[in-house]
C-alpha cells in the first residue's frame, strides 16, 4: 500500500496509524470531513441528528450510531462538527452524549465554530474525566471540505495534537498549531471570520462609494482583483503589525489620515455614509494627536494594542 | 529595435510613438516613473522643487526645467506626481505653472493621490483652456514603481486615455480604464487606500485579540498567510457584492451575526476593545432586524448601499 | 401617629397599610431604601451577606435574618437590591434563597439593575411557584436614596404593582409604571444608564475639543449649565422622537449634517478624535442620502428605528 | 427716559449707549435679534438678500440698505447672522460687502454658526484692515430669539467684547465670554450643537430599544422627563469631567461596562442595532483594559482626552 509521497510502507505501519474514530455532526461541513477520514483508511462510527444524512458514509463502510455516546464508545478519537454552542453543548454533555461514551484517555477533537467560553468548559470537563481535548476548527466552505482544501487551526496539549495530527492532515491542505491552550484555536477561527466580515464591510462601503460616483461595479471589481486579491499587499501589512515594525515608515500615518479625509470628502460629495472610513480616520487622527504621525500607517496596530492594555513586544 | 513581444518594428513606428513628455514631481514615486518613461524611449523634460533629485534622469538624457511651465512647454503630455492637493494646485495653477506652459490640445496626466474636488477643478480648468486632462493615479509603492509593477487606474475622455495608454502601460504591469469622467479614477484610488486601511484596522484588532489570548503573533500571521493572503477568499466576496448576488446564501447573515457576537465575547473575556467588530456586528444585527437574516452575509453590501440611497442594480 | 403631610390618622389605618416586608441586600443603595421602608411604618426583616451592615436597621427595630429565605419567610413582599445578575441569581435561587422562603402569593420586588434575561427568568420562576413578581429598579445615587429622591420604574401584573405601590412611593419622589411585562422596567433602567453614558461620551469629546482649542473647562461648563442642563432642550427633542413628529422641521437634518461637518472640521484642526461626532455625522449623511434632508434633524429617531425594523407609529 | 429696571437716566447716558448698528441677515433668527436691538434703543440699518423681509423693522424705524456695505457704513458695530460659511463669506468679502463698508475701528459681530476656519479668516482680515471682530454665536431657536431668551457665547479682544456687551445682552437672557480668541466662540457653539445631536442619537436608540421591547414611547418619555430632563444629573457629570475628578468613584467604570453589556444584551434580544451603545461599551472596555476600571465611569473624559493627546489638567 502506498503511503504519503508515494513511498511504500509495510502493512504493519498502517495497522498502527489506522484509527478508530467517532464523528458527530454530518452537516455540509461534517459530512465531507468524515468522508475524508474514511478515505484515509480510518474506521468510523458516525452520528447525526437526522440519521438519513449518514447514508453515503454507511455505503462506504462507516457504522451509524444511535446516539453521540455510541459514536464515541471505544473510539480513540471522536470529532464533533456542529452548528453552534447549543448543539455542541447538548451533543457533548447531554444524556447519551459524547462525554458519557468516551473512554478514559480518549480524545475529543472539536471542529465546530464555538465560543471561547464553551471551549474552556470542554477542556475542563474532559480533563476532570481523564479524557483528552483538542480544539481544531477549520477554515473553508463545504466545497473546500470536499476537495480536502480546508485549513485546520489546532490547539491543545502537545501530545494530543500530535496524536491526531494525521487525522487533521487528512482533512485539508494544511495545519497551524497554536499552542497548548485549546481555546486559542477558537479565538483564531473567530478572528478569521472577523477578518472576512471586516473586508466585506470595507468592500460594501467602497462599492457604494464607487457606484454612486458613477463607476461600474465590474470596473472596481477588476481593480480589486488586479491590485489586492492576488497580491501580497495585505500580507505585507499583516507582517508589519505582527512584528510591530512601524518605523521607518513606508507610508506615514499622517498621510494615511490625509487619504482617509479625502475618502470621506468623496463620500460626502457622493452622499455615501462610510462608518468604517470614519472609524479608521478617527484612529489615524488619534495617532497624529498622540504624536505618532511619522510612524508607518500600519501603526494602527500599536494604537489598537495600547487601548487593549498591551505593552510593546508582549 | 525590438518592440513588445520581441518583434522587430521599423524605425518609422518608433518615430511615431516616441512622445515628447513633461514630468513634474520627482519624489519616491515620480522619479522611478519618469525613469520608466525615459527607458521606454520617450523624450523627457522634468521639473522638481529640489532640482538635485533630477540628476539621475539628466544623466540618462532628460532635460531639466526651471519651472513646471517650462517642463510643460511643447510637451504632448505632461505628468504630475506630487504629494497632495496643495502641491498639485500650485504646480498647475501657480505662476509658471503647468497650465501656463501647456499648448492647446496638450494632455495633462495627473497621477497624484488628490481629492475628487481638485480633480474636478483640473478637468474644468484644462477644458476651458482647450487642453486635455486624464486622471491616472497608481497603486504600488516605490519599489513597485521601480520594477514597473504599478497598477494604473485611468479615467478621462476616451481619445485622451487612448492617446496616453502606451505611456501608462510603460509605468506598470497593468491598467484599468474607469470611464470618461476623470475624477472617477481618483475615487477608485482613494477607495483602494481605504481598503488597505480597513484591512489594517481589522488586522490590528485581530492581533490585539489573539495576543491577549496568548497566541504568538507569528502563529496568527501564519494563519493569515495560509488562509487569506494567498487565497481567492476576499475576491469571492468582492464578486458577490459587485454582482449583488446575496442569495442563495453560502453562509447566512444571521450566522455572521452569531460569529461576530462570539468574537465580541472573546474580546470581552480578553479585555480588548474591537470597534470594527462592534460596527460589523451592528450591521449584521440591523440586517437581521430588517428581515434579511437568511441572505448571504455578504448582503452587508446591500445594507450599506441602501443607507447610501442606492437602489439595487444601479 | 402622623401620616403623610403631617395629618393624624387613626391607628386602624396603619394596621391595614403597615406591611410585613423582607429586604435582601444592604449595600449603598439597599440600606437607605430599607431605612425608608422602615420609616414609613413597615415591619422589616433584612438580610445582607455581611451582617454588620444591618446594625443601623436593627437599632431602628428591623429583624436580621440569617439567610435570604429567612428574610422572605412570612413576608407579604420581599425586596432584592443587589450588585448584579450573579448576586441576584444566587440570593433568589440558591439553597436558603428568597424563592424557597416566599409563601405562595407573596410578592418579590426586584430593584437591582439586572439583565432582561434574568428578569424574564425570575418572572417565570415565581409564576410557576404561585408567587408574584414585580421589577422595580430605581434611578438615583445613594444620596438620593437617603433623601427619598429616587425615581422608581415598575412593571408587572397590574394588581401586583398596585399592591406594592405604597412601598415604591416610600422609596422616592415618584414612580412610572411601564405595563404588565416585568422585564420592561429593566429595559428602561438600562436605557437610562445608557443615556447617561452617552451624554458623558458627548461631554468627554466636547471638553477634549474645547480644551485643545484653548477654552477653559470652567467656561464650557458654564455654557453647558446655562444652555442645556437647566433648560427643556433635551426634553423637547425627546418629545419629537417619542411622537415621531419630524415635520415641519424646526432645524433641518441637512443643516445638522452641515454642523456636524463643521464640528469634525474643528476637531481635525485641533487634532481631537471624536468618534461619536463621526457616528452622528454618518447618521445624518445617511438621512440626506435617503432623501430625508428636509425633515427635522430629530428624524435621527426615524433612521434608527428603521434600521431596527420598526414601522412608523408602532 | 426709562433705563433698565425702569430707573430714570439722564439723556446724556443714552447719547453714549445708544449705538449706530448695521445688521446683515434677517432670517428666522436675524429678524427677531435685530428687532431686539431696535427695541433696546439702538439705531439700525439692515440688509437682507430678500429685501421684503426687512419691512417689519422698517416700520419700527430701521433704515434698509441696498448692500451689506451700505448697512455697515458709518456703523459702530455691524452684526451678521447668515445661513452658512458661503453666505457669510460673500456678505463680508464680496464687492459691496461688510468689510468694504466698515470704518477703521468699527466692530463686526459675527453671530452665524460658521466654521472655525472662516472665523479665523474673518479675525485676520478685519485685523489687517484696522477693524475689530468679535464672534458671538447664539444658542436658541427662533422663538427664543423673539422672547429674548437666547444664550450668547462671545469671544474676541477684551475691549471689543466689552464694547458690544450691552448689545449682546439685549439679545438674550445671558452671555458667556470665552476669552480673547474669537474662533473659540464658534468652537463652543458647534460643540453645543454636537451635544444636542448626540443626545438625539442616544434618545433615538433608546426609543427604538424600548419600543421594540413593548414599552409605550409616552411612558419612556415620562421617565426621561422625570429623571433626566429636569434634574442636575447631566450637570453633575459635566462638572466631574470639567474638573477631571474621576476618583473616588460614585459609580465605577467597570460597572458602567457591565451595564452597557446589559444594554447590548437587551438590544440583541429585541434586535435593535445601537451603534452608540457599542461605541460607549468599547470605550469602557478600553478603560478597564488599561487598568482604570475602579475610577468613576465619568473617566470616559480622561480616555477621550488621552486619545486627543491632552495631558491631565491642561
Amino acid at each position: 500500500m502506498a503511503g504519503p509521497n508515494g513511498a511504500d510502507y509495510p502493512d504493519r505501519f498502517w495497522e498502527e496509524t489506522r484509527m478508530k474514530i467517532g464523528f458527530v455532526g454530518l452537516g455540509n461541513m461534517g459530512l465531507p470531513m468524515a468522508a475524508n477520514l474514511l478515505a484515509a483508511g480510518h474506521t468510523l462510527t458516525v452520528w447525526n441528528r437526522t440519521e438519513a444524512k449518514a447514508a453515503p458514509l454507511k455505503a462506504k463502510g462507516a457504522k451509524v450510531a444511535a446516539t453521540p455516546a455510541e459514536a464515541a464508545r471505544g473510539a480513540e478519537a471522536v470529532f464533533s462538527m456542529l452548528a453552534d454552542d447549543a448543539a455542541v453543548g447538548s451533543a457533548v454533555f447531554g444524556k447519551e452524549g459524547i462525554q458519557a461514551g468516551m473512554s478514559p484517555g480518549a480524545l475529543h477533537v472539536s471542529s465546530s465554530t464555538i465560543s471561547v467560553a464553551l471551549s474552556e468548559k470542554l477542556a475542563e470537563a474532559h480533563a476532570s474525566a481523564g479524557q483528552r481535548y483538542v480544539a481544531a476548527p477549520v477554515f473553508g466552505r463545504p466545497a473546500a471540505a470536499e476537495s480536502k482544501q480546508l485549513w485546520v487551526v489546532a490547539a491543545g496539549p502537545k501530545q494530543d495534537v500530535e496524536r491526531c495530527r494525521p487525522l487533521l492532515e487528512a482533512l485539508g491542505r494544511g495545519l497551524t498549531v497554536l499552542g497548548e491552550n485549546a481555546p486559542a484555536a477558537n479565538v483564531v477561527k473567530l478572528s478569521g471570520n472577523f477578518l472576512i466580515a471586516s473586508m466585506m464591510e470595507a468592500l460594501a462601503e467602497s462599492f457604494a462609494l464607487t457606484r454612486k460616483s458613477g463607476i461600474e461595479p465590474k470596473a472596481f471589481l477588476d481593480v480589486f482583483q488586479s491590485v489586492f486579491a492576488r497580491s501580497p499587499i495585505f500580507e505585507t501589512y499583516a507582517q508589519l503589525i505582527a512584528e510591530e515594525k512601524y518605523s521607518p515608515a513606508g507610508f506615514k500615518l499622517k498621510l494615511g489620515l490625509k487619504d482617509m479625509e479625502l475618502v470621506l470628502g468623496a463620500a460626502r460629495g457622493a452622499e455615501v455614509p462610510m462608518p468604517l472610513a470614519s472609524l479608521v480616520k478617527d484612529q489615524f487622527l488619534g495617532g497624529v494627536a498622540q504624536g505618532h504621525g511619522d510612524l508607518d500607517w500600519s501603526a494602527l496596530g500599536a494604537l489598537v494594542a495600547e487601548r487593549a492594555g498591551l505593552k510593546r513586544g508582549t
